[in-house]
């Protein structure tokens, strides 16, 4: 038996998200990955994925792990399981890892990115994977205040209400904004996201750009914990999973 | 009565293309911005679109007019037509121009971007506006190659076969490639150009950076008037209808 751990790239837009549900006509990445290495390896598997992303939300470098009996070395696997996959889902590298790596536990830093196309116009060609904002947004006051959300924190304003994590604590290692031409990238890296919270940030931080929210009210929010006083929640398609980095 | 002048952007993944064709069940660009400008201005429209793209290529400034008895002001059109559009297909800019003005014949200049995605796997966020080539290419060679088309030439080699058009014969004012990361753009500007004939120029350079064809080589199979000696035709997703452009 080998674990065989891969990073897939999706377009989320025609996902119900990530993780597979109960009713098998919900369609799910997890589900046609799960078929793909069924047909590759030819036996039942099980994956475990490492991010349950929403529906509508994309990935660079989503991680699960598949346990097989099979002969193909694990670097070919990205070549071989390419025909058994739709267009919209690639699995981009695998490599072999040891049978008690655990994809979400083991995960020590996972990077979000959320892009904003800030225009007088809609451009037709992205908006699949952005949010767009037709006012100008104020770049320099949300690179400030993207750095109020840098460090330990109790997140329950930037969590989704009812959830029931059972810890709503996480570390965000760093937030940057970027402006590339017409876009707006919200960069964010942390241990771990609560349900919601990317995007919460990134409406947070969209809010901050119209100026309806002072650029060092990042403190604040995350001090009152109220889930109103932070910003809504940006649009999904918006949001893409980078990377997932282990020890 | 009034001609206005629209520039439109469009995801052409869903569209058999720009023009509207006898069959109504054939879902075309301009059959959908025509429907748009009947239910603004509540009258029969008929539009006369610039350029006639093909299946599954894009947009960012197509450009047509359409004849209106309105009181709407020209720049106001963009956003009052916006609801009536789907998402696909957004009208960027309007204005008033003469009632002689023909977005066709009156235009000395177009600009197309062809881009290919040089990498290792393909991305599926890009996959609807981009050509997949796994094997690196040599950009270099293909900006050498590029320059070979600039001037007045008979592009007959350049063009689908079947066509029916009276002369082949066009000028290439610029043709350049540029390197972006993962992703090489091939950009031409020309005043007017064949069927099919910036995808085949694009396959030509993207054999020429493969090493099939030589970097030199363009003049002869230009003189050679030999559809078969050029590259194949590049996918259509590729392909951006970026500026068109008046005197």
């Amino acid at each position: 038996m080998k674990r065989i751990l891969m990073t897939i790239a999706y377009d989320g837009t025609n996902y119900s998200g990530w993780q597979k549900q109960k009713d098998p006509n919900i369609h799910t990445v997890e589900g046609v990955f799960e078929e793909a290495c069924r047909q590759l390896f030819r036996q039942e598997v099980t994956c475990i994925g490492a991010s349950r992303t929403d529906a509508g939300v994309h990935a660079m470098g989503q991680r699960a792990v598949v346990d097989v009996e099979t002969t193909i070395p694990a670097e070919r696997v990205p070549l071989a399981i390419r025909s058994f996959l739709p267009k919209d889902v690639v699995v981009q590298a695998a490599e072999e890892v040891a049978l008690d790596f655990h994809p979400r536990y083991d995960c020590v830093k996972k990077t979000y990115r959320y892009a904003v196309l800030n225009a007088e116009f809609p451009n037709p060609l992205v908006r699949q994977v952005s949010e767009f904002v037709g006012k100008p947004l104020d770049v320099e006051r949300m690179q400030k205040a993207a750095q109020g959300f840098i460090g330990t924190h109790d997140f329950k304003a930037f969590c989704a209400t009812g959830s029931t994590v059972k810890s709503t604590v996480r570390t965000i290692f760093d937030c940057w904004v970027k402006k590339s031409g017409a876009f707006i990238e919200i960069f964010v890296t942390g241990d771990g996201f609560l349900y919601n919270m990317v995007r919460i940030l990134a409406g947070t931080l969209i809010a901050v750009g119209e100026g309806k929210i002072p650029a060092d009210g990042i403190a604040n929010l995350i001090e009152g914990k109220d889930r109103k006083k932070a910003g809504p929640t940006a649009e999904p398609q918006g949001l893409t999973l980078m990377t997932i980095e282990y020890e």
